[in-house]
């Protein structure tokens, strides 16, 4: 049971957190703020919060837990004006998509209390954004990546991974680092293209007749070319060097590919497909 | 009404035509073929064709339609083995994914019966493949091209348009060649991009677990990625010129993007970020 927990941002990823610790019975009082304030006040019309705070100081100052669920480049200044109102007692935690980062810069901020900051990121989320996006069951069955370091608290995460388990989530662990690199290839890589697959087309007047149909897998692509552009340009921001690395080895492949097509190489092409789709098939679906 | 259907290539595309064509009442009997025969008699047990023939030429003779559905590296000898067998009134169409190259084989082939190649692409399909991936809906208000040539004899145009209707098609016409540039643009360039990446992540073994969940739009581009290797590599082979003259258009943009990153350029990240998700949510969803 966590008694007062604060939120800040409240929208997807803060919002259904709330709403599925409310749905729990596991919280006693959500104080919620988001930036800029007319969304805190649609949390609290929707019911997500129970107070919309004036502040990020009013919404942390007596807090049990407090969760951070803003862009990442919003990390290091929300941070900062959190810590001067965190108790001994404080757990604070995240839902940030990028943990080396927001590790360095907590440790920092936070000096002597950043054993009290357990890093997270819950691996779910919609294309949707802003608190109406919010839903209870967001992390039903959803996994949520805990990266503690040296200094963590053992009682902080344990708190915190109860509080996941209480929105229905399982909890694992990974280093930061290694959560960067794999979130990197399987979340970041993917949204990069589709953005930039999209970004593409539209500049083309042809294209629409065909895709009110969405044939051909264009729909998979489009759907996560919706991400909101601020967090997107911030996880391109923060998650730099594992972003660029595999950006890098991703575009040698395509050159192999492309060189196969001009070529008239169908046996690499054949056999580079028959690769991807066992992989999926066996391992990533 | 069609009398007499011969489909070559029973399997997600000529077997849901067949079963959409029976559910609707709309096709006497439906003559299958496919190589290997297995697949075939495959169809036959599932009750997708009333008869399993032992040869294209087998399937095709006394036909009145004759619908080509075979990966886009066959087209070419089958349009050969069909041609001694096609009587005056014989209506031949297909369903392939790529239209310039079939039309230039079908004129060369078909000579002076080439009028009755209708030219057809139905954008519809899943990533499943084969007879038991087959079923009567596939085509319910789904939209089919048909890219007819000057020669292309009226009556039977008509009739395919007709056939597609009775399968619960919505009928449209393009040039073969915007067909292809359209279609390498929202579909092939996609699965290509896909591919990629999902052969690129078959190499890690860090994946999994968080690929369990298939967060941050991974499910879209690993779901394409199962696309059946042997037909992708001849759209990749037949659409040769579209898809190099889009994939050289997607890699410098992606350059561009790689550049943003590299100089922690937020403005061209978010700029290109917006571009997309608004093409997306007003035009491509």
């Amino acid at each position: 049971m966590i008694k007062r927990l604060a939120i800040i941002g409240v929208g997807l990823v803060g919002g259904s957190l709330a709403l599925a610790l409310k749905k729990a019975g596991k919280v006693g009082e959500v104080i919620g703020y988001s930036h800029p304030k007319s969304v805190g006040e649609k949390a609290l019309s929707l019911g997500i919060v129970d107070r919309a705070a004036n502040s990020i100081a009013d919404a942390v100052k007596d807090a049990d837990m407090i969760f951070l669920a803003v862009p990442m480049g919003a990390m290091y200044s929300v941070l900062s004006e959190i810590s001067p109102y965190i108790s001994a007692d404080t757990v604070i935690t995240d839902g940030g998509s990028v943990k080396t980062q927001i590790v360095d810069d907590a440790r920092q901020i936070l000096a002597e209390q950043f054993g009290q900051f357990v890093p997270g990121h819950p691996i779910a989320g919609t294309e949707n954004s802003g608190p109406s996006a919010a839903f209870a069951e967001l992390y039903q069955d959803r996994r949520v990546v805990l990266t503690p370091v040296e200094e963590t608290n053992a009682d902080a995460l344990e708190q915190v991974k109860m509080m996941w388990q209480y929105a229905g989530a399982e909890v694992f662990y990974m280093s930061a680092l290694q959560h960067d690199i794999v979130l990197a290839a399987t979340s970041h890589l993917p949204h990069i293209l589709a953005f930039n697959l999209v970004a593409m087309l539209a500049a083309r007047n042809d294209c629409e007749d065909v895709l009110r149909d969405a044939a051909g897998g264009f729909k998979g692509f489009s759907r996560i070319a919706s991400g909101d552009a601020v967090m997107w340009r911030d996880i391109c921001l923060t998650n730099k060097d594992a972003i660029l690395a595999l950006l890098d080895q991703y575009q040698q492949s395509l050159k192999q590919l492309e060189h196969a097509i001009k070529n008239q190489d169908g046996a690499t092409l054949k056999a580079t497909f028959e690769r991807a789709k066992k992989a999926r098939d066996t391992r990533f679906s």
